[in-house]
């Protein structure tokens, strides 16, 4: 299948600023996160972008995303409904087309030449279906994700190195949960595969939404993990563990960390290097 | 003399969003640079603040200004005719005080436990008269600052450790107008005393302002520095080499430098080294 439509995620509490956070990026020029972002979607050949926005945000991320505003369709989710309900506000852009999913407060740095939106497309292409990016993570971080549970698909049959058969999917698993439910066989102990903030769905993601949706009512709470948890029953859905890494920069230091993982891995590398010897040197010296 | 008084400008080109930045301060919390700059002031004693914006940003400053609005003028820099005009546009805060002035694209990390604009106001009061800081800095970066030359008090007179009388100040000197006139006894060879962005001085300092205003006219281009060469003809002027770091935070790595510098410095020192030392091991695997 080919995928040429992209959905952002931009509307969550805490998260509205993050995208226009100015970073310098690995080619050495300053940009919003937002152009980072709709960078590591362009260069994977995806070029109909819709950014789901706080309502009111349309103007300032219009003027944030620079010379790529124009293949871009701002939706505006009007109700807090949770990440789920804002996907299922891209419905109309994404129409009966699978689709590529992002979320705006996470960067990502790719330890191949091709980036991990790209590696993630072009296997969902061959394969056909739904694929979320997953990676390898410590179980003192499952608070923080989604997790999947399900089976590493042998190495013998052809171009399927670092692919899952999805089961199951929970948002956020307890260490309990987790054990009963996430094991993957040939993972190292205690490390399970969680969300990597990057999907591609098929349009069948936006029923399962649609239910999730009038399941929750107007309480909110719709979460895309519990769409997803169901789509294994209607669909074959893979997870792909894509090579590099993300950088969440919600977090307290998440600017800092992914700053300096950006600069660390770009073109500027032994300039970073050099203040970063010279910073950590003052100090000593106090 | 007592210095109740501080000013603050921010309202230079390039330098407007600048102040705006989210850091992480040294107490573990989040705070836009501004807060962070009144922090400095407030806690060297002076609670009175004015903060010289470009016009239509008084209100977003207020509001980055959060619990500290209420003791804030904001006064409009209508025309952009230099930085000697953005402070002489502070005139009638002042009045005929004393005051405290610092740029708003600098972070300071004092190594020693006052802050520097502390050290800095604690020494004016006490001398009774204009004193700039400084730091020793090496000819190559003479291109970026303001430098003074004049001689060394000596050690012998009381409380003048890091004291010096200054004869004449040149605003990014030349290579051999630093080797002509700035060239100060006692220093390592190479360097020069340039500006830490941060001066305590008499209300003269407006009068001299307002004949560089009258002379310059409207081409602009107003110097501080122009007016402070011209102020040991009238009054003692001192400059004082401050215990502490200054962090331009204008350059393209300058937000990054003085995150960590102010992270490695603060309470959260260990948990930043550690994602440190994770990203360059990281780095080093790939």
């Amino acid at each position: 299948m080919e995928i040429k439509k992209a959905v952002i995620t931009a509307a969550g509490k805490g998260q509205r600023s993050l995208a226009l956070q100015t970073f310098v990026d690995r080619d050495g020029t300053q940009k919003p996160a937002l152009v980072i972002i709709i960078e590591e979607v362009v260069e994977a050949g995806v070029d109909e972008l819709c950014v789901i926005v706080h309502p009111g945000d349309v103007e300032v991320y219009r003027s944030a995303a620079g010379r790529y505003a124009s293949r871009i369709s701002f939706v505006e989710q009007t109700s807090p409904l949770g990440y789920g309900h804002a996907v299922y506000c891209a419905r109309e852009f994404v129409n009966k087309n699978p689709f590529l999913l992002l979320v705006s407060d996470h960067l990502y740095i790719s330890s191949i030449n091709k980036r991990c939106a790209h590696q993630l497309v072009e296997i969902a292409s061959t394969k056909d279906c739904s694929v979320s990016a997953v990676q390898s993570t410590y179980e003192s971080k499952l608070p923080y994700f989604g997790a999947i549970g399900g089976r590493r698909i042998p190495n013998c049959i052809p171009n399927c190195e670092g692919l899952y058969e999805v089961s199951t999917v929970i948002e956020k698993p307890t260490p309990t949960d987790a054990e009963q439910y996430l094991i993957i066989p040939g993972l190292r102990s205690g490390y399970y595969l969680c969300f990597f903030g990057m999907h591609v769905l098929t349009p069948s993601v936006m029923d399962l939404l649609k239910e999730e949706i009038d399941r929750c009512g107007e309480k909110g709470g719709v979460q895309l993990s519990s769409a997803l948890a169901r789509l294994p029953l209607f669909e074959k859905y893979l997870a792909y563990e894509v090579k590099g890494r993300r950088y969440d920069i919600g977090g307290k230091y998440g600017i800092l960390n992914a700053q300096l993982a950006i600069a660390l891995s770009g073109k500027n590398r032994d300039e970073v290097l050099c203040n970063l010897v010279e910073l950590l040197a003052t100090k000593i010296s106090q």
